[in-house]
């Protein structure tokens, strides 16, 4: 027997160590926003595991703009570990040595700094991540030291209300709370009584009441105005040829216009064809307030939201009928479960690209860009851990076999000509050049080509499920091309051939004339009728007012 | 705008309609045990979705016998969701007319009699699941009316403490009160204080202190005694071939003795390769006896559980630098997160099966049974929505292109002559069969052949994952396949092909000698031995205690 002479609890002694140096700052579980500088340098050692709350919309904004006060002598080389790098603050800390190593999922905005700095070596990076593997590994080989997350209240005990924007706090909190990490919290507001209790008091460390309530950001509204007819006529060939075709019944929509189209031309297009009821019933998204007209015409049985949105709160809190709702009224958004249901759960993953090779590899990165991953990869594939049958999942089934199961579709709905005005079929795809540039282990390719079950564009739909090689895929794909060089590549004995084979379908094939895609087909065309078909309980941010 | 006139909380209204007409028999949250029948009588309607927990481990077994009870005519045609199927009376209350369908993930012991019950009709089976995707779909199509789960204590106010094994009950209760469903839970105990709060008492509706504590099935102890020789040889290859090869450094273990000789001979034969600290680090698996062994000579940097281990409750205690512990010194398991850790952020699984065809398919499901998946094909199969890299899963690339990316490990380790004395390798799964008899839809896989990289049998590897062809994936099982009739298809100079090209190791390719695989090469030989590496902190269950 050769047992290693050690305690077993070093980390367990060494966060009671730490938190018994901050106790005389402690009133409780409340420290003041005063004194959070000196409680972060006290508790926070050099090259700790930091979870930094950033998510798709809710931000640790007090805590962000905090960590970069500390003095980078007795703070610094941390391990950053964040979901989403949204804020200037989250990179300033790399450029002062608070920080030096980055994991992440998601980096939007930030997305051409991360890249300069890694080239600068600055930040050190980790890798980048998919939301859900991210979460997966705070309780593998990323298991946090501190974690510094946002509520909305909390109560004099120190239990936490999160409300709509739950998010991943849940989920970030208990990889630290049970794992000695030490639990930092900022609430908007200290209250008597809690309308509910998302996260239990006994899994928090320290709260500070932030001097500015949190950051959120607004990312899921999109203003009807804006939807073209172009998007409209690929609205309806989605919801005819994908959507009613393989009776799609629960499925995930992303952010974006294209998306929202169809979300409008459901109560009509959708109606006019009688799919209502049979489906698009059950859904994981955020709240979107495109979503409105569809909800309130009786299409939607059911939506769980990975986070909130911005205005949507009274709307939701009137319709728990179909929002997953608690006994107070608010949502209970849950990325990390959000996303194993849209990973698992749902028929169908809609999506949309910048680049798109020709054997259906995507990529949103561009030269110079880091933006990560998001959510879009994990439901973006075909779940091969998935057992259970449902009818739009059998139907991907071609040539059965005694062993042939279904698969997840995956859809990619693009411009020929993306809106830099570029072909979005491409030969190379720019991730290539970004992975030699950055030093990754992979090219980020966000949906692989093997994943791709629908590809379509304005000229129509390509059913890659049904392709035999990666000469016919591409085929397909040039055959929906349009202008494009690779669409050149097409001509009509090629295309007419895989018409009658079923493999493309242009907007004739199903019935769709190119003139009734107009915008009076959209159920609503300003944000202000979303407000009127919600009658008026949708509250839309100050921007999206353009009547008031 | 085409608005449906109804109003938007129907479920809600009617959850308090049904809890207004209960208020008379409830003490705050709180039922007596002599009302609980006349309780679920008036809150569950027929036809109603109805989980009954019955996890992996933990049972909700005084609220499944209570359901027995009440009155088919009042409650009747339940539609039960249950991850696992382990008590007679859950099949029970399908034979009197109580529940009529059941979508579930694992049925073990009562396999014959679900099979047997959907033959005579009395059965309607909607799904068999893997874990994960039974949990989403709680959130998408299978959104609960009721749910019956199982805690150990509850304090005045109705918050619930689930401690060790906490499982998939905060997951189950979440997607229930959330969405106005209806829930119920058992507990052991009612406190004035809790330890630690695992789920807030504003989730719940009613509790009912149960007549005898829930049921808990010591699913994952493992007896060293039982360890044969031949287990020990595949461990050694396993630990040299596999884990060192290859770097695996983060991994799941399921249940079964193959892998538990692998656990025990971390700290002897891989202590000899000078692997410690290089392999096997992050775990994510139930809390194996067996590897005490290889925590107590520094192996393990961490474990995250998917549910406790009867016994383990002490030495997980002592060892909060390796196990996810609460405060109050309890560990906090959690199956939802261990198996989105175990699918995406971990290196290797590792599985056994009982039948595996030519092209490396393989099921546990033999005819007439139906045993269902549990989490295996969660865990084994290549997660494609990863996107970071680790050594092991870089590893697993053959031939590097521009756009190629690593694989997660998926190892089988089966002996060529199984438990029941028939070949391993067939031509045709029984799972065909099955099929067929069952009126399935798809054929039950627990895991495809495309998905396993390695196979290792009593003769040696085969590295699937260098394969380019069916037929040469055929040709490197044969060359493992021993005295089966697979097996007796290789010769000798085609496995000697293989062998030079790296596609099929024997023990003598590895430099193992057969003779070398003795079981005094095990760090612990007995359920004894294990008690004293723990310094006595584990406490066997009593069938195990032999020596007692």
């Amino acid at each position: 027997m050769n047992k290693v002479l050690r305690s077993w609890s070093q980390k367990r002694d060494k966060k009671q160590e730490k938190l018994g140096k901050v106790e005389k700052w402690l009133d409780g579980k409340y420290i003041d926003s005063s004194r959070i500088v000196d409680l972060m340098e006290a508790l926070i050692d050099p090259g700790a595991k930091v979870v930094l709350e950033g998510d798709n919309q809710k931000q640790a904004s007090f805590l962000s703009q905090k960590l970069l006060e500390v003095d980078p002598g007795k703070v610094h080389d941390l391990h950053m570990i964040m979901s989403s790098i949204s804020r200037p603050e989250h990179l300033d800390i790399f450029e002062k040595g608070i920080a030096g190593k980055l994991d992440f999922s998601y980096s939007g905005s930030q997305s051409l700094r991360v890249a300069q700095m890694i080239d600068d070596g600055i930040l050190k990076l980790g890798d980048i991540h998919t939301y859900l593997e991210l979460f997966g590994r705070l309780f593998i080989d990323l298991i946090p030291d501190v974690v510094l997350v946002a509520a909305d209240k909390s109560d004099r005990e120190g239990n936490l209300y999160t409300g709509n924007n739950t998010e991943e706090t849940p989920t970030i909190v208990e990889a630290a709370a049970f794992k000695d990490g030490i639990v930092i919290v900022q609430v908007n507001e200290i209250v008597d009584e809690l309308p509910r209790t998302d996260i239990p008091a006994s899994w928090v460390d320290v709260i500070v009441q932030a001097e500015k309530p949190y950051a959120l950001e607004a990312l899921f509204t999109r203003d009807p105005q804006n939807i073209t007819e172009l998007q409209i006529l690929m609205g309806m060939m989605a919801i005819k040829g994908i959507y009613g075709k393989h009776q799609v019944q629960s499925l995930n929509h992303g952010i974006g216009f294209n998306t929202a189209a169809i979300e409008l031309l459901l109560p009509t297009y959708g109606e006019q064809l009688g799919l209502k009821g049979k489906i698009a019933k059950h859904w994981a998204l955020n709240p979107h307030p495109t979503l409105i007209p569809a909800i309130e015409s009786g299409w939607v049985e059911s939506i769980h939201s990975f986070g909130g949105e911005v205005g949507m709160e009274k709307y939701i809190a009137a319709r728990s009928d179909v929002f997953f709702v608690g006994k107070d009224g608010s949502m209970r958004s849950n990325r990390a479960m959000c996303q194993v249901a849209g990973q698992f759960a749902v028929d169908m993953f809609i999506g949309s690209t910048l680049q798109m090779d020709c054997a259906g590899n995507s990529s949103t990165v561009t030269s110079g860009r880091l933006s990560g991953f998001g959510g879009a990869p994990n439901m973006g594939h075909d779940p091969r851990g998935r057992r259970h049958a449902t009818p739009a999942w059998l139907d991907m089934i071609e040539r059965p076999t005694e062993l042939s199961k279904g698969r997840k579709l995956v859809v990619q709905m693009v411009e020929t000509y993306g809106a830099n005005k570029k072909p979005v079929f491409v030969d190379s795809l720019d991730a290539i050049k970004v992975k030699d540039e950055s030093g990754l282990a992979i090219t980020p390719i966000m949906i692989y080509g093997d994943d791709v079950t629908h590809v379509l564009t304005e000229e129509g739909i390509a059913y890659l499920y049904k392709t035999d090689s990666i000469e016919e895929r591409k085929k397909a794909l040039a055959a929906i091309g349009g202008v494009t060089p690779l669409g050149m590549e097409s001509n009509e004995s090629d295309a007419s051939l895989l018409r009658d084979r079923g493999i493309v379908a242009y907007p004739e094939d199903l019935g769709i004339m190119r003139r009734q895609a107009k915008r009076s087909m959209l159920a609503a065309q300003t944000i202000n009728d979303l407000v009127d078909w919600s009658d008026g309980l949708y509250d839309p941010p100050a921007k999206f007012r353009s009547w008031s």
